[in-house]
């Protein structure tokens, strides 16, 4: 018999009458199948819980935080039992305390260090059905610690390792992985898969469907994960690894994101060592960086420019005045009017010519390219901002993303 | 220095400003004294919880229950560890878990067994304010369990007796203990002290102050324990015990219930055995009885007269009549208007003439007496429900318990 975990999230379990539909998932899959269940909070709870706090304090302390944001997903877990028995299925509720979900010690964001099944294994040999907590552990101290917004996805999947699931299934409220956001691109087609390391970029770079630190984590220990809708029936989106054996498109996908903002700064010495001179002081302020670029000018002096969110321009400004003052700089830019699009697809290994393609559509539309940065399964453009919705159409025809209306979808080509 | 255990209810962490404000006291107290606080969830959040669990179910499973509402304590504790530091102070929030509060199997009902203090004494130590989950332990089974309504005032005392405080607090919505309801004796007085049986009495005949439980918990470990204001400032009653060398007085207050109903079953057989012809069955279906009044009749029949729980009324009923057409009952009657009012004080001891006192001033007012019950410290009377708010006033007058205008309070005799 086959064992599935399958995590529903906070839209999946937002009110009371989603919370019995998902009961109704629930004892629909428990009929042929050993299942596990993992929630989120109800949706808005978590925002509710860190209102109170936020109305109390300016800067709560990480582990009260943890110990009452905490407290959302046990209601969930309390509520999906009660909706369960009422249906007259066996389920239990486990809180990361009962299952002994070891994390490290950082309160907000912690990292899964260890999990052991037992508790598990027991509960379904008893016959009922576990209704795990997400997003909670219990760290070395024994105080309860959160593993970060989405950390219920993580706590799927470490479910999932722990007890060698056949698949773990991420109900969510979109149905699975599309070729782009078909807010922007109406034609876009949702992918019956997609490798782990396109979804590991499609995540980090704005399709913000699965947590990447799940998907990161799914690959090491290759738990086959699924991406679902609770609302709307079908297969959604699986996740393959390496050692799949189906044909790869060339491109999965493309994503964009309209967080950043360019720095650049021109005119400093060609040396070696410069450019920890100029990202160093940002790195120690804690301020992520994205894209580095440097080109090599021809007076012996060397232009640098990188990307940050948009929330760090006014402290990134300030270090960079003082860091391009010291480095005699010519000159210093800030342009927080971009957007970053992206081509993902592990078939770009193998296909010389997807980059030229790339440039050579974004041209014919007019569009001007700031910036370049690729990876060996991935091509990033940054672009004026004006540009992100007409760009990413683009890109998905160029590469033949758009649906096919004669192409209907095959329920039986997915039978689980 | 001394160790004082604060107990806030419901209502006085009920909105983020008075989490606030508890704070403020809270580090009033701490500045001369240690103290460990216990709190309830913010009143209403439990109510919410179980409105969620009723949309989905008519019969909630206990554990899944206490795994829901138990979520309300922890919420409150981790708030108001937030606001206090913010005002600076070192705090930490304990849940069951983390303090091992064991209780036995009743999940909606359960009794502390076990509670080990070490936890507590190590926060202390550190210069900490623990702040502890009321209302909530953890079973042998490792499950969270709940105490029952009003359980928070059992852990504080639970807590209080384990750490041997000087005091425990119990701040709540009532600035003490009167000598009657003040909605219904506009002249009743707060008792600046009260015994430990006198308490238990008032408090079981409706006077709803503290749980029941938590005064017989702290009258055998001999812990003081003192009702007070969250909102109002004063020294609060402070309910004392045996060896306690001040005077009582003979009647301590008047309580009243309107929450019974009375049953009589009339010319049964006047045989050894018939009182348990007729309660056994009530008792085995789980109704509780109140008084239990049994007169001998001349004929050698005898007449029965209990009262129940106004809820239990339809299912009283019709056990009643089984059970009367079983002994060959003259006649059943049942009663739902009644109320009853009832004397306690210590005092009676030793106090000929309460009784005749009582009867007499009811008398003068016109009011029959239904039915009497007596105990060593109280005189419990039935009387028709309409005259309910007179007889409370009568006797409170007839007992000289109404206050004395020109008796001031006098702070300075309350000075901790």
């Amino acid at each position: 018999m086959t064992l599935i975990v399958q995590k529903y999230g906070g839209t999946s379990v937002g009110t009371v009458e989603r919370i019995r539909e998902v009961a109704r998932k629930v004892s629909e899959a428990a009929k042929d199948n050993r299942v596990v269940i993992v929630l989120s909070a109800m949706a808005g709870e978590t925002d509710r819980l860190i209102g109170l706090a936020k109305q109390l304090s300016d800067r709560v302390n990480s582990r009260e935080y943890s110990v009452l944001v905490s407290t959302g997903e046990q209601v969930s877990v309390a509520l999906l039992c009660i909706a369960l028995h009422e249906r007259g299925l066996r389920a239990r509720s486990m809180t990361a305390y009962q299952l002994g979900i070891q994390t490290d010690e950082q309160h907000k964001n912690a990292r899964i260090v260890q999990f052991d099944k037992q508790q598990l294994v027991q509960c379904i040999e008893q016959g009922e059905i576990p209704i795990v907590a997400g997003f909670q552990g219990v760290n070395t101290q024994g105080d309860v610690a959160t593993l970060g917004r989405g950390g219920s996805d993580t706590t799927a999947v470490a479910v999932a390792t722990a007890l060698n699931a056949d698949e773990c299934q991420i109900y969510t409220d979109v149905d699975g992985v599309y070729t782009a956001d078909p807010r922007v691109v109406p034609s876009a087609r949702r992918l019956s898969h997609i490798s782990m390391e396109e979804m590991l970029e499609l995540s980090s770079l704005g399709a913000k469907v699965l947590q990447p630190r799940a998907v990161e984590f799914a690959g090491k220990y290759q738990v086959p994960l699924r991406v679902l809708s609770s609302f709307k029936p079908g297969p959604g989106t699986l996740i393959t690894f390496e050692g799949n054996k189906m044909e790869q498109p060339i491109v999965a996908g493309v994503a964009y994101n309209r967080n950043e903002a360019k720095f650049t700064i021109r005119g400093v010495p060609d040396t070696p060592g410069v450019a920890h001179d100029i990202l160093g002081p940002i790195s120690a302020a804690k301020i992520d960086i994205d894209m580095i670029i440097q080109n090599v000018g021809a007076d012996g002096s060397t232009d640098f420019t990188f990307t940050v969110h948009r929330d760090e321009v006014v402290r990134g400004q300030e270090l960079l005045r003082a860091i391009g003052d010291k480095l005699g700089a010519r000159e210093i830019s800030i342009n927080d009017k971009i957007a970053k699009i992206s081509l993902v697809g592990v078939g770009m290994r193998s296909h010389a010519g997807v980059a030229s393609t790339m440039f050579k559509a974004l041209g014919e539309e007019g569009i001007n390219i700031q910036l370049i940065s690729t990876s060996e399964i991935k091509i990033s453009v940054v672009v004026d901002e004006k540009y992100l919705e007409l760009g990413v159409r683009t890109l998905h025809s160029a590469f033949e993303l758009d649906s096919d209306p004669s192409e209907e979808f095959d329920p039986a080509e997915h039978s689980y």
